[in-house]
């Protein structure tokens, strides 16, 4: 079965044109302009290839050169609560971490939220560093460019026009994220075709297409939450340096399909471990890396997986919009859970859920 | 794994709404207009969904009135030699019949093709039946309408447009098909996608999405054609009753890969035999039944296997017009080449090759 796996993976890449034998690394096809919405859903949406658009498909954004200034967003938003995402190193949330309860096995974490006003989340992300104890990252799945951050999302497109004839609908929502290089989000997918534009920085995505399922063995990890170890006195400003957090397992215990993939282990040993425990990742065809830059626009189809870091641009923050569709529920959607129930060597474990990773993007 | 593929089979006819439990019967979908381009794409071609449109599409054919008159094509047609295909059943082109050389096993049987006028080309199929001894099927895949029908080519559309536009390309052939009652298709794919329109008469489509590949037991059979027993002599008008074909196999021999079930088996012994080998197909779930009659037209996507027989018009023909489109390789293919790849019980021989059923149509 492994065989037969494996020709999938290539297959697919090689009818999806994102590799040949001349280039070693595959790459997502470029685009300087938009497409039509017809060639967007022919040679995009319905064979599911990543498109990644140059800066001339946001140029007429206000928010392309306001956004990034030193002072426009916090003046904005200067007395508005956001959701800030705090987690101990920034790889933590919505990743895996140790489990507080058995250090030998790693459970999924998901970061403390604090709502704070917008410049203190601003002076906490600019100050995030590995070495600063806590790392803070402004982000919140639910709509959040066109809820918390309603003031500002005049700025940008209210959707991208020929993304949305094409898929015959408006975005679903569209979130804003403002990070850190010590932001990272881990391997997952999304039930949702997405369109990521980059405002500041630059975003690192890691690629791998649905076909290539077995590679992340996605495998079943207790739920568990960063809590405040000491509360803050009410009235203190938020400091990371004050903060200490504590992974908490949920009670009653909930489980969630993860992949067990970690692309940039923290250490060398780890990196030996992540190595003979995942082979199919680590010895596979290489991931196909993307890099969007402040201006550019990636199309990142439904169901592929993706890791995303990121650099600051020259504020010191990384800041995105990404806009989610409605993905269509096809015929390919059957083939990729059938494709999941096929077990090959050491991808799955026994017992481990059929279930599907949870829906969750950066 | 079978259960897995079951589970797939019932999956993909729920997302492309083929089935519930509401409609014993699952029904292609219908629209009294043709769609827009984009609509096409996105609710047909992407998913891989089929559509049956109402003769509002044909409406403004000359060819709707004009072919299914007595003489209009025997007259714009009188001295045009025409590809006419002869078997002894009607069922036996392109379709297995017992080995000459070992008649308990089965061969895959090509027509005898003779170049006629096509006067005779329509006297003959119309006294072609079961008793007639050979039935006679004017049709060649090889872009016949703008080939030896070009005379007439101009009584249909050159292409579909909404479809040309959505594919993003012309017809890579047009086909012309005449036939009788007595004329059937066997079970197979194409490579193309398919907009397959009725002129005179109606065409009985059996239709299986590509995930229900294993239901329609694709083996190896050696390649034969029929031949004329005695040659007539030189300047005879062909007549059926004179003309006594026998099958040769090919030599060297030559492998086809062809479905092995016949859903409509010739005898009841033949049926018992039938739903014992195959079991997949006669106790799996109903196949997809679409008559398409005179001034219809049907999207076929590619890579859907089809099963066609035919009802004649007034004027005793069943006539049809076909357009091919150069199909998209994409994910989908290579998850379809994936299912292939399983086997489940019972479904593929062992040594049986692992080619592809040969591009035919109809």
């Amino acid at each position: 079965m492994e065989r037969a796996v494996r020709e999938l993976w290539a297959e697919s890449r090689d009818l999806l044109g994102l590799h040949s034998s001349a280039a070693p690394a595959a790459a997502v096809p470029r685009a300087e302009t938009p497409p039509t919405p017809l060639a967007f859903l022919r040679d995009h949406v319905s064979p599911g290839r990543p498109l990644l658009l140059s800066s001339a498909a946001t140029r007429h954004w206000p928010a392309t050169t306001l956004w990034p200034t030193e002072s426009y967003l916090s003046d904005s938003l200067r007395s508005t609560a956001v959701s800030l995402h705090l987690t101990p190193t920034g790889r933590g949330a919505d990743a895996l971490a140790p489990n507080p309860s058995l250090p030998s096995t790693n459970c999924f974490a998901s970061a403390l939220i604090r709502r704070v006003e917008f410049p203190t989340a601003i002076r906490l992300i600019q100050s995030s560093t590995s070495d600063s104890g806590v790392v803070a990252y402004a982000q919140q799945q639910d709509d959040c460019l066109r809820g918390e951050y309603a003031a500002v999302a005049g700025d940008v497109d209210a959707h991208v026009d020929w993304a949305s004839e094409a898929f015959g609908c408006l975005p679903e929502a569209i979130n804003l994220w403002i990070g850190s290089a010590s932001s990272r989000t881990s391997f997952h997918k999304d039930h949702y075709d997405n369109i990521y534009a980059v405002v500041s920085g630059e975003k690192h995505f890691i690629l791998l297409p649905p076909t290539e399922h077995h590679r992340l063995y996605i495998r079943d990890y207790p739920a568990a939450s960063y809590i405040a170890e000491e509360e803050e006195e009410e009235g203190d400003e938020l400091e990371l340096n004050r903060l200490r957090l504590r992974l908490e397992l949920e009670d009653p215990e909930r489980i969630v399909p993860w992949s067990s993939v970690d692309p940039y282990p923290p250490s060398p040993e780890e990196a030996v471990a992540q190595a003979s425990s995942f082979p199919l990742y680590f010895d596979g065809p290489a991931p196909i890396r993307c890099t969007v830059r402040a201006g550019e626009m990636l199309y990142l189809p439904s169901m592929w997986f993706h890791h995303v870091s990121q650099s600051p641009g020259p504020n010191g923050l990384t800041i995105a919009v990404n806009y989610w569709y409605d993905m269509q529920f096809d015929i390919k959607y059957a083939y990729f859970n059938f494709l999941r129930s096929v077990e090959i060597d050491g991808s799955r474990r026994i017992g481990d859920s059929e279930g599907d990773v949870e829906e969750k993007d950066d």
